[in-house]
């Protein structure tokens, strides 16, 4: 970075959908002490819209430019760990887009590359982390107030994409080109937010169905069993095929139920642990008396900004990352083991054989449609 | 029945918890024309609660009685065919409280019985078939408003017991008591409700719990994860261990949504199919306009005393039957197949193979706890 008037030097590197928003914050000044001074468009004709932004067409060239202190990745699915691998060896520090690899052993070789640079921040824009919903529910998991988990049920049904969206680039939607469907592209939020809340299951069984919704040749729908080290069990479904979507996190636990959906959240709050009530009652049909509470949340948070300002507070005063890039397996994981539970038939231990896996998914690659190749394009 | 006055002569078999309250309802007069003259009772010592009606400790006795002209049984769930055969092999109009048998086998010998008697009305108390939520759910289901149904998620929790419910009687939460545990004792009214709105899926894979929350050697925690005739999928999830309980439907399908929650029934009606939404927008993030409509549904219906008035109605004046007992082996095959799927790890097609399951029901009778004992118990 320029030390003497500490501003991070940014590069995007692949101007998609989320990578020119977020180029067009740091343009705008949105995000305080960092400046976008170089971008990496694979795309034929250079781009009017960042006058004196450094351009590049290879993220090899723009990685080594010199022109930059910190890099956002946000290309296709195949080509996060190669660029973010090369971009760490060049001494950058890097905030990836999700998913952070289309496998876990892709991303374990991530993992491997940043170790030795604590030096270098590098992280991945889990944007809803920075929700205050979600920040609350983690809370109130993991601070003990609900008690131990007994269930947590998942519906989020409102990743609704029409077929204008999957036909917009050949590589959407094919094993080739993204290596998953909703699983790797819509849901990674909601998988690192599961983990990140509840911590990750030791087993799941799920049931993913294939261009159920759309003419595509990967998952567009999910429903996944899963079961946790203390036994909690959870229910997770989501798909890209239906409208209206819903959110609905409900989460029962030994001292109430907690609902999070139409942007509310609840906690239904029993005077007693449930599990003593039922061991001490002597009424057979009785229950522990309950007090609701709306828990006061507005608003959803500053989202990837939030994400971009924290990637570069990390970098300038040391703060502490809100979605290391490592913590970003996990979500790979839960999606790899979902595709895997399903293409197996069987319940899947956690944690997941990165090998099987990755031989199952270069065969499906092997089988990917004729008529999608896989083209490092430059959207997300 | 006594032709004179056109009154049923109404016996109750079993008083317990059920029986009990149908018994009462008859002798209030709740039940228009019909009449308790006789009830039957395994207990020790005589009831002084209703003086004039007629005693008996068998049901074989009080079958041949002729005191009565119809019969209602609530006796533990291996009773009800046995007891329901030798009722209709008599000449007697019959209702049967749920399950209607414990497997799929026994409700086949339950149906064949009934056979060639049309003129002896044979019900089962499948008293939330009266609930006017679910009625409204099941027209707009089945009368076409919602269009094709694309997905259920049922949460039905809020059956909770304490441990005082099932040490109240040693039969309870046995294989050999009761053959099973929520799945056979709470939830046949859900399965029941499940099939009826929706009809039967075409698979199914479960993972029941056996003593999750309770210590019993049956089921008291389900997921089940269902795949119908159409495609569309759904998922299952009941328990009697956790407070606060839930009991959330709601319903995907081409029109819209449909949620039932919260004594609320609400349709956010899509103003285009999501089908065609998904086929000709030219936008891949869009989503059809909808509009909420809440409604207007109040209360839960007659239940119990809604059947024991349609129950009479069918025998006096050939009224239509809500709940016909040949319907029960749907909720008794789910349960079924739930509990096969478990313990064969496999997904279940339906129809069951009944001669597995029931094979499958012995070696669990055969291992059942010893200190629980199969007693022809007089509760529910």
């Amino acid at each position: 970075m320029n030390s003497a008037t500490s501003i991070v030097r940014t590069g995007v590197i692949g101007l998609g959908n989320m990578g020119m928003s977020h180029a067009r914050q740091l343009r705008q000044g949105l995000v305080p002490r960092a400046e976008l001074t170089a971008v990496c468009n694979t795309g034929a004709k250079p781009l009017l819209e960042f006058p004196g932004v450094a351009q590049f067409t290879a993220s090899a060239e723009l990685i080594r430019s010199g022109e930059i202190d910190a890099v956002v990745i946000a290309t296709p699915h195949f080509s996060h760990v190669p660029i973010a691998i090369d971009a760490l060896e060049n001494g950058l520090h890097v905030l990836l887009e999700k998913p952070v690899g289309v496998h876990k052993n892709d991303c374990l070789q991530l993992i491997a590359a940043h170790h030795g640079r604590s030096g270098q921040v590098f992280a991945a824009m889990f944007n809803q982390r920075t929700d205050p919903f979600y920040q609350e529910i983690r809370r109130l998991v993991r601070g003990g107030e609900l008690g131990e988990v007994r269930r947590v049920n998942w519906i989020i049904t409102n990743w609704f994409r029409t077929d204008a969206y999957y036909a917009s680039s050949p590589w959407r939607a094919t094993w080739r080109g993204e290596g998953g469907g909703v699983l790797l592209n819509q849901c990674p939020h909601n998988l690192d937010l599961l983990q990140w809340i509840f911590g990750m299951p030791e087993s799941l069984h799920a049931f993913c169905r294939f261009g159920r919704y759309h003419d595509i040749e990967v998952e567009d729908d999910v429903t996944a069993y899963l079961e946790f080290p203390n036994g909690a069990s959870g229910v997770f479904i989501t798909t890209t095929g239906e409208a209206p979507g819903t959110n609905r996190l409900e989460i029962t636990a030994e001292r109430g139920k907690l609902v999070y959906q139409n942007d509310q959240l609840v906690f239904t709050r029993n005077e007693v642990e449930t599990s003593r009530y039922c061991r001490t009652a002597s009424d057979g049909f009785g229950a522990p008396t309950t007090t609701d509470v709306v828990i006061p949340v507005a608003g959803h948070g500053s989202q990837h900004l939030g994400i971009l300002r924290n990637f570069t507070a990390a970098i300038l005063d040391g703060a502490t990352l809100l979605a290391p890039a490592a913590e970003g397996i996990h979500s790979v994981e839960l999606a790899n083991a979902m595709l895997h539970s399903t293409l197996t038939g069987h319940t899947i231990r956690l944690p997941l054989d990165g090998d099987a896996y990755h031989r199952q998914l270069d065969q499906l690659i092997a089988r990917s449609q004729a008529g999608k190749q896989n083209r490092p394009a430059d959207s997300d």
